[in-house]
């Protein structure tokens, strides 16, 4: 998605192929605002504003599958705990949203981001060969979890979690890719991939460490060919919903300055003993 | 939306009516994840997520085309223009889209949120009058109006625009909102109440002044029976994915430290001359 | 502080009397950068960023006392423990950062600013009258204080803790007013104030409920004449050290993905029991 | 910096050397509070709080000319214009402050904390090596410059600068080190790595791109010890200032929704021509 940059005027410091104003006007892609309204759907104007193209009616909705997978994963998640805290103190629901947006980095939201780099990047070792074609599967495969193992990356993102064995969210996700891959709408090329990928990881493992939730929402982001940061922002816009609807529900509790955990529970203090500030007057 | 409180233990800081979690389970508002995966839209997940309840079919319908209306508003936009700058500054998607939604305070992006507010508040003001109740109408108008102004508040917000003499979204929105009404899925009293204010502004300002995207969606979002703080929240899920798409377009543009002007440009600096440091060592 | 605004071309965009820049030149309220280097204190600098003059250097001392206090309360505080949890979270130190920030609302953080306004209108009120004159004094005390009550304010800002029964910076704090007032650097009528609702509030409550942090600071700050707002910039300039100092400790213990609880606590659900999604597709 | 771990129970989910508290008791790394404040000025506390011990007055005086130098840099800095948006925007101070340093990533803000790793590995090449070996320097030097083209890094981080050119807050800082070296309380090492890092990039330039503000205080954070991430957050603390008193004076001025360009200004549109939404209901 390159931005064309003619040669500009001073005044136009921006420049974007988004969206075209003028008083009365408001075109995103084109499109006339009041066209899209009421006719597209939410998941597809995001694929509008972030590819610049209106989707196929069923690749928008496998974008809006997982749009709806990611929105919560419950008040221990540091984002999740992040918008509760902070209406507790009195900030408003945007600061809120936008706090626990923010903690959405590399580790806490970043995996989905990962995972559809390695896809990309065992795409591109298969290049032409058929994604049935073994071989070369577990081949491209077994390069790219070398390449992360040599970066020092031991656990293959998109696989595994904390806190689920199986986590729920991820078979109905390849579920829906395999119907949309049959249907023809979309190749089934990364449903492949991340699949070898869990073979690939429980042979070395010695035990099945599951396609997550990031692993099955970056098979649908690369089948609909969303570059890696799209992915990151994806999780964002889906994760917000979490945020928001915490964050209100805490509103109405009435709490007020409420910290990450119960007073009577007190941290290890693991620094130096009581001790004189040196030539402190008296 | 009352949050019950059980006598919880120490363990249980945290309670919430949203979700619920289990190793290998996740239920959002009773529902199994892998359920609504699939099967419910986002502007229906949305509603689920805020409200506790899947919405009727045609009143998520309004709800997405809210929410699909105010997705972005251009470089201008404070909003719009943090997310391109932050990108330029070498922070990650999800930080350029949290500063972009921490701007949307009660001047950018507050205006659905009073709105709303104005609009229960007339409603109240009607109690069991009809709609059609022209006398009743125009007096709670004019009482909630007269209110506003007391507060020192000029512009009744939802109203006019700096830049459209007419907002192109607005009458979409309220296109779809008579047709609910007509459908009988919503009731259409906030609709009469937004004309009604919409009239009464042209009388006092002897021109129109019509409505724009927050009076547009605060009728939506009033129909459908959001309180106010969640209007902001839902202006923000909107608003973010300008802020993905603008972010990541800027991202392509490799540009860095990008400021908000040209640097030909300069300031206005009003402060003192030149002085000296008193007692500087030379 | 008004800052004047001679008629600006279109391309003044931003108008400042705090610095001017060329190239090769920047000047702070009129003063060389590179005299103020070495020459002046953070805190002076504070001082002179934000009021426009250079602090009498006692003045200066104060403001540092003030800004030294507040920086930090431990994993406890919404602030501290988001700054902690991002850095688990892979966001960079200054997103990190910016997260404690955030939360710093109206209630956690608010009281300083909310101090000095409460101090403010009880000056307002003694008018001319000295500090000394019980009656004006307790006469301003109580009306303040009454106001607050019917705004539904029933906790006085300023006083009292949940934590500590003696907020051990506050004696401390107030202890250099008093020596600066001695000393003709301040005039000590806000401490006066202090003392006198820290006296009425005893009365009321027929017990002691000394004055806090924020009251202490809200002292300084009323004394060196910072306008509210200003107040609560301090209070996020100080805590800022905090979250910065350990965001960083945070970093170096190699966590990930750290929320709020220890996982094998869980919360409270309190929605409805599990449910079937209404026409799903099997 | 290492944070020991003894074993902790369950109720000890954070462990700090930071900060030790009881009621009515804070200790900073062994600290009581009421002893440092009055007694320590804020660079020592800012030192205390993230190297865990109090620094040579002299050290702290060094440390404070790199907090007092990088305040600001004029609303054309992204940093800056966004505090000042966010006001009007209509969000809180701390709102404001939060926003502009979310802006300070590896582009705008970084360049100290990249400065500081090149200075280190230049310094560990040198390994014994007194700073006055012009061979060993110069080879360690190159080796680094190069190794830093080799990641595609162009411009080497601490020199040279987009508006000024010589940045007028470098030599000030560099003598204030050189004076400090010459009483024996930094080793001056940095300072003429620095120096020798100026002058071989004139060389392969052929002309003098000189040390900017990231380069000098990144100098003065090296001669100190600090690491490198910490530089970033000291850069941070300092730029605070800024945006703090910009957010403030934008306040003062009572514009609303102040966006970063006039409005008369356009950006340039460079998407598609208006179309037509396909299959939109008349």
């Amino acid at each position: 998605m390159t931005t064309s940059r003619p040669n500009k005027t001073p005044e136009d410091w921006w420049s974007t192929s988004i969206i075209d104003m003028k008083p009365g006007m408001i075109r995103v892609r084109g499109y006339a605002i009041e066209d899209l309204i009421g006719n597209v759907g939410f998941a597809e104007m995001v694929y509008l504003m972030t590819r610049g193209e209106l989707p196929h009616p069923a690749a928008a909705k496998l974008l809006e599958a997982a749009l709806v997978s990611a929105v919560d994963h419950g008040p221990q998640a540091p984002s999740i705990a992040t918008a509760r805290m902070a209406v507790t103190c009195g900030v408003g629901i945007n600061n809120a949203m936008a706090s626990a947006i923010n903690m959405l980095g590399d580790v806490h939201g970043g995996a989905g981001e990962q995972c559809v780099s390695l896809y990309n990047a065992i795409a591109e070792r298969l290049g032409g060969a058929a994604a049935t074609d073994s071989r070369r599967m577990v081949e491209a495969v077994t390069l790219e979890i070398n390449a992360l193992a040599q970066q020092g990356i031991r656990h293959v993102p998109g696989f595994g979690h904390r806190f689920h064995p199986i986590d729920p969210r991820a078979p109905r996700l390849l579920e829906l890719v395999d119907g949309a891959a049959k249907a023809g709408v979309v190749g089934g090329r990364y449903a492949a991939i991340g699949r070898a990928i869990e073979a690939q990881i429980a042979e070395r493992a010695g035990r099945v460490i599951p396609m997550n939730i990031d692993g099955a929402t970056g098979v649908i982001f690369a089948e609909l060919g969303f570059a890696p940061p799209l992915c990151r922002g994806l999780f964002v816009l889906s994760r917000s919903v979490g945020a928001l609807a915490h964050a209100f529900e805490e509103m109405q509790s009435g709490e007020r300055n409420k910290g990450p955990i119960p007073r009577h529970l007190t941290w290890s203090y693991t620094g130096p003993p009581a001790r004189e500030v040196p030539g402190k007057l008296e």
